[in-house]
């Protein structure tokens, strides 16, 4: 299975979710390191709250890094899901006993710039261990992130992109929407839009007592979000943010 | 309290939500007309299976129709938005005890073409009966979706795009993007796109037990989702359903 557990508040999990998690017999947490144990512990966390019966088994595996210097960002990535998917061929066939259900939880929603799903399409496509499997949708830091600023996504009747920060970088302002959504944006790409006229609505660690919320003409507060993410991340070890960029905010949310 | 109640099945609520839930002292329930009272039943049963508390107490009133054959849309929906901020003035004033909690149920999550939002703004800026709220995000119906399928909504690294069956009539394929999530379409805009390098993974009633999920090429499959989508409107009266268009599916999902 592979469960969607929401932006970070261990209660952001589904009642539908909760009750998959009472099913798996094996739960794969995947680790990147140090830096993110708090994430670890919020998995941990969310098991201990949630899982009613009385001894479940967390098996811990070492994610492997992406080589975020490559030039060809999809070519790094492929190479780093392929290298996933022997660390996740690895698990189901030697942790997970014969007929058993063995749990993967993915933050936010796994339909959201997450790579489990691709990896777990790539491992079927090898054949080497065979399994069946259900996705159980979570709600998105996009999601929560909206709800945070109280706004929407959309404005009535208007279309609206999601994209990354790098996207965003490389080939600015996206044609013919007036609201986009940025998702891992390590650079800050919405300082090169700091005009009175766009909006920014940001977030960071969203749903969790570390959240921090900002929003106003990014012209205004581009240099307060860099210096909130610069602090956060210093003190913390990682930062997880997304962004809304809205232009001509005022007409018709 | 605005709170995100997932896309159909009454445990796709959070576990935050039904905490909330417990909270509210009223529930607001907007009626549509006969057709929709499975939508409202299902409201009913999340409330049955979610709240604890023994006396709660619902509030039902007629949610204005819409002027569908109106030219100017945006307008349409502005007057239908007061209408609503209206009836959402009475029921708050007339219905909430003093320093007493409220809570509308929104479908999927509220930052999704919901107007809630909208009409809580508005409601706000005429000062007449002053509140304040939180918002809680759901899973929506596009998460839904893409779990149903089993698919992520974006590519890797690549944006995709949100839009409406409205706008994908009018003004074509979105620029800058190959996959497009499409809401709101009562028209089947989709069948526009109806070749073979165009992908659509289309459901209706997403997460209950009559949901339908088609999906392959538009060219094949467009008079079947077409055909399944009137077999079911003319069964329940109603119809509620999404879709992706994925272009040049194949590479890199």
């Amino acid at each position: 299975m592979i469960i969607g557990i929401g932006a970070g508040d261990p209660d952001q999990v589904t009642v539908q979710a909760v009750r998959a998690l009472n099913r798996a017999d094996v739960f794969f947490v995947l680790t990147k390191g140090d830096e993110k144990q708090d994430l670890v512990d919020v998995r941990r966390e969310i098991l201990r709250r949630h899982v009613a019966r009385p001894a479940y088994r967390i098996v811990e595996a070492r994610d492997p890094d992406r080589d975020r210097t490559a030039d060809r960002y999809a070519e790094a990535v492929a190479d780093w899901r392929r290298r996933r998917a022997d660390v996740y061929e690895r698990l189901i066939r030697d942790e997970l006993p014969a007929g058993g259900c063995g749990a993967f939880l993915v933050w936010g929603d796994p339909a959201l710039y997450d790579s489990t799903l691709g990896i777990v399409d790539e491992l079927l496509a090898r054949g080497t261990v065979p399994f069946e499997y259900t996705v159980f949708p979570g709600v998105s830091s996009v999601s929560t992130l909206a709800a945070g600023h109280r706004i929407g996504l959309n404005r009535v009747g208007r279309p609206f992109q999601v994209t990354t920060g790098r996207r965003l970088a490389a080939d600015g302002w996206p044609p013919g929407v007036d609201d986009v959504v940025v998702m891992l944006d390590a650079q800050c790409a919405f300082a090169g839009f700091a005009d009175q006229r766009t909006h920014i609505y940001w977030g960071a660690y969203l749903g969790t007592p570390d959240e921090i919320l900002i929003s106003g003409p990014v012209a205004e507060v581009a240099d307060r979000i860099r210096a909130a993410r610069r602090a956060a991340r210093d003190r913390k070890g990682w930062i997880m943010d997304t962004y809304l960029l809205r232009r001509g905010a005022g007409d018709g949310q």
